[in-house]
């Protein structure tokens, strides 16, 4: 067999690795594949720019036609990130027959279906391992691994920066602010760290996550977004005190034939293996029907791991090239999208006040609570140094949404409730 | 596309499970796989017998014949257990051109090699993710979720039943007698708990997962063996204030071209991933090159968990008829198999003595250890309640085996030292 060969979008941080990945395993990937790989075009922003990867600077170009119209490349690759250019060039090169394998999760949370169909009709595979939890390889195991379960839940720790963030707050008792520029400091967060803190980018993945485990087309927009900026020390020492450990958590549930899809800020069990996953980790924990509980555990991100992934997806289209299977794997979505009402979703709530400390509060608190049929699991009340209040933190049992929100209004309308801190789903007890 | 048609051999647990999944899953499966799955005949005992599975008796029988010759029979699914017999069904299935899915890891460790050739040269697909870890996908995830990475180290809890006790006496204070038959009892250990608790049937894993993984031979007989049942409370106690969580361990470790391949009690650091895998789950962390440190947790065992993986590869098997391309997709070992001798394979070690309560005897113990060039990570001395004896547990730094067994014969020949009590191996430092 020939030489296979590569274009590269894009040569940062994943791209380089890319290159270190298919030099220093080139012996495991020709005995894989039965020949030789070769990078042979790769798409850069400034040919002159020193870098940290060993690369022939005559394959360099900054004309993007040269890897995605190149009639000697077999196989794009993109690390370049971006998303209506991007997606250009990758509809461009799927037209001209090229097998593509991305990492870009913002770009498979926008337009993963239209690639995939454009894909489909070329005959070409698209694969995208690495949009989700780096190194881990959650996509295929959801596919392949599980592909004769009904998968009902999944919960994932997929943004590592503000699984960071959190993990240091949480041991150091540190205030937010303090725990991101030292993030930023390190490299965990970048100088705009808006799209990790508010959830965005977690909620990308848990839009592709959704679309493949519930096998229906879930967008970006579907997701319901809250990040990690507002969550204060005192959120995580109730949280402790309370037996929970706060983690930023992707939710995806399915109950019957409709879903629920959100990202934001939630109270575990420490017992709930999700609750010591730390620092800069990722982990996807899956509830299937017959399968019951599973989860996978590794980097989030990171050049290396990333570039695993992505060589990983590589051989998978180099196989199916050697077998003449190529754009025939791809399972297009089985059902309609159904999305939960408020009043559909059902959890757990925690809940932080602050009242004025006077005889009858909490039996005002409380009655609204048992007014919408509400009991809770735990509730502490702490006096505080400012004058005449205190603080009640509270975990309720499930309750729907909805009816949770209207208890909300109707506490913040007590003249005695003088602030509603914070308030955060509480998840994970059996099953769920 | 006509209907694909299923032969079972066995009924037992998984078979059940089996048979219930692709039942309760068939939409799934059709819409994956464009075309309806049956099973057509049930190889059992006693077709008489009551099950706990709505099944057709007529497709009943005790002939195995009737399944691995029939030529109405697309896909053998092995879930009877045994190994020469059930060899013999298998290796005639393959000839018959029947694609095979086992969960049979007895079967697989011993005769894994011949039955993958009898497959290759029949153009037959031959799966068994289901033989290890039951329901968690970790087989196709080392073959290709990391096929571009480099494996060097992979550490397993594989045995539900030993994780389930070491958890209940760790967690209790109970002894290892009283937790095996409360074990029993609960169905979590059998009748004979000897393959499971003197760590046969994790070796047999450890086998399966080496040869994916370091993509050479390596067998049963390979793998070095302890097992649990002379683990003490006492030990658990000591784990416990020296900061490390006891499981049984299997390891695989890769240095340059050579491996060790074993499976012991050891002590893990309570933050190492595996430390918090309680009860009869099962993990496995697998250390990359490039990825570095991933985990793959689940339900080991059971009926629907264990059948889930059966399934999952059914529908590979079954994915592959339809594009033509069974018995291409297996990858034949890569290297020639070299074991580490006893002074090439490095570890931190556990080490509890009675000793005489008399001036100078650490002194004589901690100078042995000197001779050796090994120190200590941790020390602690007790005094026992028995006349003049005292209680020493520590923690080397790394040491070769070799040096360490060595070590251990001196300790043993001075007058002070009343007995070793225990030893185990400590694992789970950065990247290892």
């Amino acid at each position: 067999m020939e030489t296979i060969s590569i274009g590269l979008l894009g040569l940062g941080t994943v791209g380089s690795g890319v290159v270190k990945v298919i030099k220093s395993h080139q012996d495991k990937l020709i005995h894989q594949v039965g020949c030789p790989v070769e990078v042979k075009k790769v798409l850069v922003k400034d040919i002159q720019k020193v870098r940290d990867v060993d690369i022939d600077s005559t394959i360099l170009t900054t004309n993007p036609n040269e890897v995605v119209a190149n009639s000697e490349i077999d196989i794009v690759i993109e690390v370049m990130g971006g998303v209506e250019e991007t997606k250009n060039h990758l509809l461009q090169a799927l037209e001209n027959k090229k097998h593509v394998v991305t990492a870009n999760k913002d770009l498979m949370a926008v337009y993963g279906a239209e690639l995939l169909a454009a894909a489909s009709s070329n005959r070409c595979d698209l694969f995208y391992e690495a949009s989700v939890a780096g190194g881990v390889p959650i996509l295929r195991s959801l596919v392949d691994g599980l592909a004769s379960d009904r998968i009902t839940k999944m919960m994932g720790i997929v943004n590592g920066t503000t699984n960071y963030i959190l993990t240091k707050m949480s041991k150091h008792g540190s205030a937010y602010e303090d725990v991101l520029l030292e993030a930023q400091k390190l490299g965990y967060a970048e100088a705009d760290p808006t799209s990790d803190v508010e959830g965005l980018d977690a909620a990308r993945k848990m839009a592709i996550l959704s679309t493949l485990g519930f096998s229906m087309n879930v967008d970006l927009d579907d997701v319901k977004v809250s990040g990690i900026s507002s969550v204060s020390e005192e959120d995580l020492q109730y949280s402790k005190q309370l037996g929970y450990t706060m983690k930023l958590i992707g939710i995806a549930h399915r109950h019957g034939e409709k879903v629920e899809v959100s990202v934001q800020p939630t109270l575990l069990p420490n017992a709930h293996p999700l609750a010591s996953v730390n620092d800069e980790y990722n982990a996807v924990y899956v509830y299937g029907e017959a399968v019951g509980e599973t989860m996978f555990y590794g980097p989030g991100a990171g050049s290396l791991p990333t570039a695993t992934a992505v060589v990983s997806d590589l051989v998978g289209v180099m196989k199916n090239m050697r077998l003449g299977v190529n754009g025939q794997s791809a399972v297009l979505p089985q059902f309609p999208k159904q999305l939960k009402k408020d009043d559909e979703i059902y959890s757990k709530f925690f809940l932080r006040l602050h009242v004025v400390d006077e005889v009858g509060v909490l039996a005002k608190i409380t009655s609204i609570f048992s007014e919408w049929g509400v009991s809770f699991e735990k509730i502490m009340q702490n006096p505080l140094k400012e004058d005449n209040l205190s603080e009640i933190a509270l975990v309720t049992h499930r309750a729907s949404l909805k009816d949770y929100q209207d208890i909300l209004v109707n506490i913040r309308d007590l003249q005695a409730v003088e602030a509603v801190k914070s308030s955060y789903r509480v998840e994970g007890g059996m099953g769920a």
